[in-house]
């Protein structure tokens, strides 16, 4: 790849006008009272995963409209007290996985949910977790960016949003977890239902949005045809009529407008050569961003980012603002 | 393309084993005599296409489980009495886009019923026809090779095969066609769901199957990793352990075994040198065709078959087993 | 695709100076008036299609140097007297196929005569019109683009330019034709045609060039790498001393020239994405365009434009402009 | 690349059936005895090309039809006595290019004579000899491969062999050359044209055909779908119904058949991961001819076959078949 | 990728002949003995890891020729009494990253030891440990896999597999380790050095190999492109005189010579849609293996295998050949 | 490809701020001063090329280090007095080959020395100069931009650009050379090289770099991906924290630097289109060059820019520079 997005002293002074509906916020705090009708209902089974210093719980809660949503809550073992947590949300295309996927939130001392992604999880890392469609009006181009796009009501992403919201609330019911100190977290999708969760769950103690999908679509479906942004674009393409209610929709679920509803320190993390999420969609919420906040930027990276090094970098983040014991 | 399947004369020989589960038949009668409980209340509303020779109507009946699915009727004008019907169903992706799409076989003095492929159509040509899922269980890859693949109840062929049968009645239902007359046709997916209409409305008149997709799945998946029969290795790439699942499900909806059932005159249409629905997955479904048949070869083509040379001699085809006045 | 080009509001703007030379009326007053010395002699020869809602005639006609030109010409079945007429040019590489192939026109209640390319139709749809080359003086690059490019006398779309204007004289002498109700129409180089033979021929009814080639070639050469206009480039590549000579050759043939002297009302369409004939050359032609105009914009498509949805625009069009009976 | 095609073993045993129509012989005797009837006329005018170890001549001789044929004749300076020549035909795409591209004969103390390739150099190396067509019956898929396929008497390479038969003509007529001593070599197309000029003028003294194209055509279009056999198979593609027609055509023009009547010493080239000109065609031909002969084997190469390694074992050949002085 | 080698049947059955040196295993024993000349000298510096469940250790021990070679220790907190140990080899063009990039084999409470590949690391996931160049005798392809591949001597497979060997011996030097129960371990790359270190350290308790590279080199140069066997062919189309020599070196490093040596348990992983490490290489090795063994076969996998399911059934191996308690 | 860099007009005028180290000339000093503590020791030994026209000496010199580096020496035979000189350099990738492989210069009646690339030469063209790589402190991305690019003191390029200065040392003492009359030459990165040989030996007739390589490195990252300026966007992809020391080490080779030291005449060559080393990166080069010079524009070349029209443009510079009698 090359540096084909904006320079980067662009970059920092790009602050485009929200594209925000004007009951956006009234949206989704029905969204989520209709959500939460239903009790969260958290359960945790302990699994056999073969670990041994880690116990792992396969994990249930109530999600958007009251359907079960999976996860993993690893708990590191022999710590004392409640300790911090780590709410992750993950990739597009993937689910859960096994529960000895990512294990370095826990090895790091936190207690770490990751939520499966409704749906997902048939393309890469498996899940487990059904996304049961609501009355579809029409079709959707493959993939989840489509899914009920036609309505803000029925959009794909208004329940999975809801369920990162949950999630939140989902790991908080565990007694070995500091309520008070809950992180959202996730790289890629994962870093846009992060943004999501941050805002809509008010109280959240930190919010890292890594290479974060699901912001600034518009700009995103005109400077790359990588996908899943490009399934907007292929939808379009077919749908040629529907450009203006498809961003609609869209303006809904836009991580510049959770940005700038944000409040919790966050961190974000970007590529200068990333045509997945191109630099100039993650500065647009960064920059609209509204809590304290720092973003690590990787100038020879594409999607993959700073990886494990942004791994070190947030888990300094973390342990700074969430102070784990 | 290069001749990457087995040599023609193997072709022409290639028969293999059936794969077919012991409850093939009373599968499929249980479930269209479940969709028949349903009247078919077939609806024909006149539509103004701007078009002159041709009447169109837009269409709705009753299909999987009595859900409502679109199609065009077109009627060639100023034709004395019924006249014999070719119902068509379209290719993967696509949807009965405008009515003015496909106009070969209203010009050949036919009535021409096009029928909307639930959920699809927002790929390439749109379609208007949902396909609200019956509680999912988990996910599936992109596309709709996947859905529903766990259980052969639930999964997406048997709604839209169901269509694909009762939209056979449903064209009967228009007083100007000849109900003794009526064949099915399709290229690719279109073929698959001739083939399967074909077979489970034994009273059709012809069957006309070009270049057919959904026969001979696991072969498929082996030799081409050409959507839409990736899907489902892609799919099988991530769920590692349901493999032997998935392929007991398809074998409720291989064309191989629709073949087997066929009684009318049957037309095939097949590319030497296509990757999309390799030679072998169609002579495999060819060979074991039961009723009168005869195939066109075309050596040096890939998917596109023989496009509108393969038109003509389905045109000769149909004009010997409809008879058309 | 990513909308590669200008930015819409640029476009709309985009008129740049045209380059034309100073012979240019004089050069294409010598060539038709040659072209006219040879009788049009257009023979229409009723074919065998099978078709029953439309009569189809084998046409041949005197195109440039009087060589003989084949058509189909498609009159609806029992339209009563003159009818309005549509003459077609096809996309690069393809010829007149069978007359199946376009059924819209005629369905749509048009006299519709498809013109064969001369030269073409091996690549895709056939043709059988041969292209003698009148005394090359030195090699091309394979494909149309550059055959004869060394001198407007003996360029390939002087001749073909040539039969595209005479087309539009075949069909007048057709008895069934109301000659002052001529409109032409293509997609692609059929469109870059459709403008030329508008020009050369000034009193047709109505121009529709959609997504036309054949448009601003210099800027084409350099914004994009697709085939047909890479021809050009490959050809500089090769034979690297001949830049200026081969665009004074096409500024000759350049839409950009013929949609200057355009009188008649004129419909364009237009692909964001298109990377075959980029928006920016579409424009140029649109916004020189000196009859009366409109564009239809298709934000998310490529080359393929509208498709089934520009088609119901330009029949809404043609039912004005002709205003057929 | 891998070794997509046969194992070497069977490889050196390849001997297909020879495809060779009746009057193969007698189509050749004709087609050389018409083109004698035009004087040779060889013309070697004296060029400036900066070089000083070699005199370069720019020559023009009759070729097929008496029309004019440009080479380079370059004749290494102080060199006593008539020289053994050798005359090199050029790939595919390629005219003989300026004089000083290719340099390594004169270097080696011999008369270098390069032909150009009528029609062709707009694609790569320069050429300046043109292609009039006769009288085409019908197009062309772009290049030169189906340039008049459609009969054996207007075929493209019936012109080219036959040029390339008289290039043997035109270096003998320098008084330079030692006429008994003259090669004729190429790679590529060169080594199709070596085959058939090698095999047309019976008293060459040595035969030289690396990596040798336009040989076992109808292998060659279902074994690999590369440039420049793919342009017969992209012919057949859209010319669906000429299949045996366009082989027994191509049967005039093998070089299987040409090896089969070769005399002179020869000797091959052959890249075992070649897809260009896979090694079994290689081979075909190979094994078929008739001289005395030797194959250099490249195991891990490509089209690009040994290079200047086999450029080394070449001029070994040549030393011992020409006897240089 | 479709099943591009030999049917499952076939490749359980595919048991090539050895291609081995009658001085192999004297080779390697005089290779070992003189790096064990210099002292192992395990260094374990604690670092800072920021991690909570887990100790990290930087290592250096002494590798080939006494070079130091950098590793991770990675051993579970609050373990008491010796562990059993797995040693890591990590994928070609990977260093030993940072040191949560692999938390799994701690998390499952053994220690584990990562070793850094010396001189790669710049591709992927950074490594630290250089790979001085004994006086090379000439160049090679980019990349690893020719480096010195002119002598057995000085090829560079020779120094790492010598440094895959040390590393057993480094672990040992862990007071916390139990020196009866090391396992050695890797994925591509890092099976095949496991392959080697397991034979070339008899002791060990187990061997994993999964997808493994380093087998069969010369079938694997023939049946696919794919780096990193492919950077083999390049070198040998480039140095087309040196195939024999070369393929004689890589018979000193040949995981099938190595895994016929093997004794402890092994378990092996295989994708049948591996085209960088094709399943006969790695069955070639498999059954040739002469320890108790097992194969977990991923049909629809390429060179990922069986990922995070593998590492279950890997877990499960390792628990009862080490049993840790 | 398309103009994807700035328009020509910019290019022309493009002189972006040169980044060079303050201590620049002293380390080119002091780097040249080591290497001439070893006596330059040039070797002639005939070869046996089995040419006619010329000479062919096998040459060993004393380069970086003193150690031995390769070349060929061809001398025009026959021709009296000392003659001038050209030096080459050959591109990435490539070593000096056989000696026939480039035979221009000395067909030109020029003494031609062509220097082996040390370690490189087994992608491509073969070479037999190694590498021995001085105490590297790291591993390198796969080839050779990055090898040793930690400091400037062990990075490869400063061992073959002193290579380069001494060869023409060696030239020179050769007693057929007129060592007054000796041009520096090269293609990509060999143009890169003769930039920097011609500013370290001062007293050199002419310098000749066509599509130079190895110019503004930091730009060259960002606009393209290809290879090899790709292999440092890599490295730094990989090495994340390394960005700043890489491009500090870069300054000491870049061919801006040493264009802006250059005294005698230059002529260089760009492709509008090249992709490989970017107009603008050779322009910035260009519009530093100290000494007279001119370039020849290529407008729709890429990196093979104008090949033997360039070679005819350059034999012209250097026969006015050089004067050859």
């Amino acid at each position: 790849m090359v540096m084909f997005d904006m320079p980067l002293s662009e970059l920092r002074e790009y602050r485009p006008d929200r594209v925000e509906p004007s009951d956006f916020d009234e949206f989704w705090a029905r969204t989520l009272a209709e959500a939460r009708r239903h009790d969260i209902a958290a359960e945790f089974v302990a699994a056999d995963s073969g670990l041994r210093t880690v116990d792992v719980f396969d994990v249930r809660f109530a999600g958007w409209n009251g359907e079960r949503v999976a996860a993993w809550l690893l708990m590191p073992r022999r710590v004392d007290g409640p300790v911090p947590a780590v709410v992750e949300y993950v990739g597009y295309g993937s689910g859960r996985s096994l529960a000895h996927q990512r294990l370095f939130m826990s090895a790091a001392g936190f207690a770490h949910l990751v939520m499966d992604s409704r749906g997902q999880g048939s393309a890469w890392r498996p899940g487990v977790t059904p996304d049961p469609e609501p009355a579809p009006q029409t079709g959707q181009y493959p993939g989840f960016m489509t899914r009920g796009i036609d309505d803000p009501e029925r959009y794909y992403y208004r329940r999975i949003m809801t369920d990162a919201a949950r999630a939140v609330e989902a790991v908080r019911a565990h007694p070995g977890v500091d309520a008070q100190r809950v992180a959202v977290y996730g790289r890629s999708q994962g870093g846009g239902l992060a943004l999501a969760a941050g805002a809509l769950v008010p109280d959240v103690a930190a919010i890292v949005a890594d290479v974060p999908f699901l912001c600034h679509y518009r700009r995103a479906t005109e400077i790359t045809d990588k996908t899943p942004y490009a399934e907007i674009a292929q939808y379009l393409k077919a749908r040629r009529t529907d450009v203006e209610r498809v961003f609609r929709t869209l303006s809904y679920f836009d991580g510049v407008n959770f940005a700038a509803r944000a409040t919790a320190p966050g961190q974000f993390g970007v590529g200068l050569m990333d045509d997945v999420c191109p630099p100039s969609t993650v500065f647009a919420a960064y920059n609209h961003y509204a809590g304290p906040k720092d973003i690590c930027v990787w100038p020879y990276n594409g999607h993959e980012g700073g990886e494990v090094f942004q791994e070190s970098d947030t888990l300094r983040f973390l342990n700074e603002t969430l102070a784990p014991r």
